[in-house]
């Protein structure tokens, strides 16, 4: 694992109610030796309650980031990870929390790596799920699966800590050449300019049709060398 | 692990001083799959934070045991493990919480299995630890060591039930609607002529690039509908 991994993580909390669980949130990241606190639309920031849970980690507080939206907070990412309880019938990726986290302390440092946690009581929305690469399932029982925000971060947190102080041995191949978030959303953006311009997307009347493509190309994981071929081909048509 | 091990596990909480922490104990641990909550003197008890922080593990708190001492909350149980971010100066066997949860469900069933968590600010006395087995030592940084109670109680239920629920859960979609070899092969040429037609490749002078794309779309394991979708958007190209 590269030294400076716990310093690249960024822990994105959207749209959160209760300010308790933004402290902690903090404390719990501290604990963990995480400083990178994203509040995106925080309902309730800054409050007195966040720095009662808080607990000693008003750094973490102070130097939050608030954004208005999620692509915000993602900017720079080079792999981005959405937490939820709930499976849904999507097409991504689907990860175990200390297999996620693996995955990406074996990544060769490119960029910030992001873990999202949606809303306490609604979650995350499709849109918001669309920008993450892989969903890191926390499993729950059935019947009884939503999990308290903060008690989300915490898992996660635990295990790249856990990973920081006991690495496993490699689990996942190689995946150097990954494209970064970055990168996967340029290319994104050509591709769904490419089609309109074509004639073949009015995203009015056809919305589903980059949220499956963005769950494909996610899925597969693209390399960068794969992304500037498909980008190549793009430019190629776009000037026919 | 034996299937009765959840109904084995005992979370023992001593002396807790803050019933928001209680009621989140019982959040956690019916995430998880666990019911089995021992309360030795706790400070405040039964009160409406914990009920508020329970958030509908209401029946975890009207079950839980609450007990004098923390022998009395030990009594029936096969192996005792107390939690501590310090380390002490003991001669404790010490293990990580996958490690313990990992020895614990292969045990034979000869009782209960408890985990012990002590006080808010100041933890476990050594009498107390002196009773448990085994420490556990949730890895933390060292200059910020204090979890939170709850915390702690979320880490150990959490290592219990990802135990319980093993890995492997599939990390690709079901494969009901995969694409057929000769769609597939349908899709390659109608890539390529397109390719080709819009001037970005040159198949004598570029060799390599069909044979790139091919492997990732294999890779990929494209569905038919996302065929659909790809070649739609060739079809879309070729008339432009």
């Amino acid at each position: 694992m590269n030294l400076d991994f716990l310093s690249r993580v960024r822990m994105v909390m959207v749209n959160t109610s209760h300010p308790g669980n933004i402290g902690a949130a903090a404390r719990v990241m501290k604990n963990m030796g995480l400083s990178q606190l994203y509040l995106v639309e925080p309902v309730i920031f800054p409050d007195g309650k966040a720095t009662a849970m808080a607990a000693g980690a008003d750094d973490i507080l102070e130097n939050a980031v608030q954004t208005e939206t999620l692509e915000q907070a993602l900017k720079g990412c080079q792999i981005v990870y959405a937490t939820t309880a709930r499976m849904r019938k999507l097409k991504h990726r689907v990860l175990l929390p200390d297999q996620a986290v693996t995955e990406a302390a074996q990544l060769q440092a490119k960029g910030d790596i992001a873990f999202v946690f949606g809303r306490e009581r609604t979650g995350l929305t499709n849109h918001e799920i669309s920008l993450c690469e892989t969903l890191i399932n926390i499993p729950t029982v059935a019947d009884y699966s939503s999990l308290n925000v903060a008690s989300a971060i915490q898992i996660i947190a635990y295990e790249i800590y856990r990973y920081h102080v006991q690495p496993d041995l490699p689990i996942v191949p190689s995946s150097d050449n990954l494209a970064t978030h970055d990168e996967l959303e340029n290319f994104f953006q050509h591709l769904q300019d490419s089609m309109v311009t074509s004639g073949f997307l009015d995203v009015q009347k056809s919305p589903q049709i980059m949220p499956k493509l963005r769950h494909f190309f996610h899925r597969s994981q693209l390399q960068q060398s794969e992304v500037n071929i498909l980008r190549g081909f793009l430019s190629a048509i776009n000037k026919q």
